[in-house]
């Protein structure tokens, strides 16, 4: 069985044993003939995956009563994969969703690692600094670098662990959030198990 | 008295009874002939105020101390102003820095409304909305609009209440913020009353 995650940059694959990523820009998703089972954020793939039978959209078979209609289709899949918690999708944005008894509670979005750091330094050259992971939370800084990393990640800890419920963290930048949800989980596979469980269920 | 406090866009001045701004791009600071202290932020207009005797550079006057090396003067200012509270500066960045009892304890910066506008836009166009400052904090969102604003504003706004003390708001988007800290005081003259302080000190 293939599932296949597309975003706006990269095709991500699980196959029953490994995943893998294909470039939007390069990938001809016509030289795959076998099903694929997906979800897709990206419009233009999507018109292409539109013409492509073996090419099975996952989108049809969940119930989004409970979400939102612009809530991208990769945070519902993600909700679906769990029961109680906060997910934590760091990828070029920050999705943060919350789930409680395995229902959708609302979520919001916030810019992801590379957007803010382009953006503090737009806003000047001497906010130029890369984030620090790694400093004490609870010392208001006193240095440039960790007045952005305190302004970035600071506020955004504050707001996640307010819900009281576990963390998963997934997206390309889980890794550097882990640094700072010490308890959190890490799960790369969390839009795949929910792409998962929706196919058993039909 | 003429005061100026000189920032990368704009020259603002005080004299004793009123507050103009002039264009950082179209004034020239030698058609002044009184003396004008003043504090400045932007490394280009620094260079000619030094050739200029009757521009008095308060930041001289200021022990920085207790501050930090890579600190904008600015904020410096605002913070001699008071003795006790969170100063929220809302311009092209959020500076937000607390003083208790006359003592800089620290302080973060956070994008300002109009760069953090443009972060969610690049990152998506399907996240370009203006912020919402007015829809309840109390629930988790479930539309993009409010998704984006509860990212960007409810973070911010717990991590400010956290510190329980006074919150005086002031900048460009000072009205703005007015919205969410219901309780804040706004006072544009903030780094004014800083620079009065200094010189009748002094």
């Amino acid at each position: 069985m293939l599932l296949c995650d597309i975003g706006n940059t990269s095709y991500h694959f699980l196959s029953d044993d490994s995943d893998y990523k294909e470039s939007v820009a390069a990938f001809n998703p016509s030289s795959i003939t076998q099903k694929v089972y997906y979800i897709c954020v990206n419009s233009s793939v999507q018109t292409v995956l539109d013409t492509l039978n073996n090419w099975i959209n996952l989108k049809s078979h969940v119930d989004i009563s409970n979400y939102y209609e612009t809530m991208g289709v990769d945070r519902i899949f993600a909700c679906q994969a769990i029961e109680n918690g906060v997910i934590v999708d760091a990828g070029s944005a920050i999705t943060v969703d919350v789930v409680k008894d395995g229902k959708f509670q609302g979520g919001f979005i916030y810019p992801g690692v590379k957007a803010m750091s382009e953006t503090y330094k737009n806003i000047s050259p001497a906010l130029d600094y890369s984030f620090n992971f790694n400093f004490n939370f609870n010392v208001l800084p006193k240095n440039s670098q960790d007045a952005i990393s305190y302004g970035y990640l600071k506020s955004l800890y504050k707001e996640i662990i307010s819900h009281e419920l576990p963390i998963i963290l997934t997206g390309g930048d889980a890794q550097k959030f882990a640094n700072i949800f010490k308890d959190a989980t890490v799960d790369e596979e969390l839009i795949f198990k929910g792409m998962q469980k929706i196919f058993n269920s039909k």
